[in-house]
């Protein structure tokens, strides 16, 4: 079947995009707001922006029309996040954090999570996620227009914990970090069923 | 262990990166030379980037330099792509086309891939992909330095091709589409472990 994409809703747009594009990874995204209120969302619009510096990229697309998430206004006000990974046995908790929780709402608390202190940025991040990015807001770049455009969020890692639990031969390693992806719909993959193909010499 | 990524080598950097940010899905790149020489390459930092108007953005960066790869330099020329989504089945020919090859290798025919007629670009798709979005260039945003910096590709969804075989009750299925992901290092996982969670009502 075909789809002219500008004969077709956001919506099926929406639902082409996130159907094909997967697995997609998840930034769990921890801040605080200016009053010092937590606040933890999972985003599955995520990659990575470059190497030198280090850079993440997560995207805000609002298909439920919440025009501003508690993630991007707090990041605004204070140019600070912390990018947690989800491993397998986090994501009921990940899931719980996903409600569209009012501001005063701090999700750590609804989903019984312990927050971690950062080291060089004042949001906490999660505890028991093996790997915490701390960033700095480097730019947000809008693409497109209103709740189904993007808010491109660029954030600059400062520094990286990883939990020697997720490490072998000093390097994250994919079995010992356990992550889960985002597929269509309300599907989410594990990395359980999982095979290396080396790179072609040439 | 905790790492200051001021104080730690660009290609430390990468690997922390692409060892957490799991699993990445994979765009598969096909272009066109100012010549007409086909080409088609695979990119793992690849997300959505606006649903109104559909974007999609896929981030180059060369770990092992080499300062432009033909897809950046085929799509500056011509300005179209069409990014092809990798099923199981494809993975060994998707690895055989990321083989570092000279511009005037045609990555098709080494990976005895048949091209499929685009409708709104003159760039082939991969034939038996189940889903190709045919793109226009929108931007190429630089991000940091070199050749361990970002190209970032912002492309612009102009009509989708889905197959029927990837397709239940009008949306695209995940466990039709069948697509792979990317690990740490030379690991690849399948979609095939997976679950649904449903979203807290709040």
């Amino acid at each position: 079947m075909y789809f002219n994409t500008a004969e077709i809703s956001p919506r099926e747009n929406y639902q082409l995009l996130t159907g094909a594009v997967v697995p997609r990874p998840i930034a769990w995204v921890s801040t605080l707001s200016k009053n010092g209120i937590a606040n933890l969302a999972p985003y599955s619009f995520f990659t990575v922006a470059s190497c030198k510096p280090p850079v993440l990229c997560v995207v805000q697309v609002n298909p439920r029309d919440r025009s501003e998430k508690d993630t991007l206004s707090n990041l605004l006000a204070t140019r600070e996040c912390v990018v947690n990974i989800v491993s397998h046995v986090l994501v009921d908790a990940m899931n719980t954090s996903c409600g569209d929780y009012p501001p005063e709402v701090d999700e750590f608390e609804k989903a019984s999570l312990k927050k971690s202190l950062s080291k060089l940025v004042t949001a906490p991040g999660v505890e028991d996620a093996l790997v915490r990015f701390e960033c700095n807001l480097r730019e947000v770049k809008l693409i497109g227009e209103g709740a189904m455009g993007g808010s491109m969020m660029l954030l600059d890692v400062l520094g990286v914990e990883v939990n020697d639990a997720a490490m072998r031969a000093g390097l994250i390693a994919n079995d010992l970090l356990d992550a889960v992806g985002k597929l269509a719909g309300d599907g989410y993959c594990t990395t359980r069923s999982n095979f290396d193909l080396e790179r072609p010499k040439v």
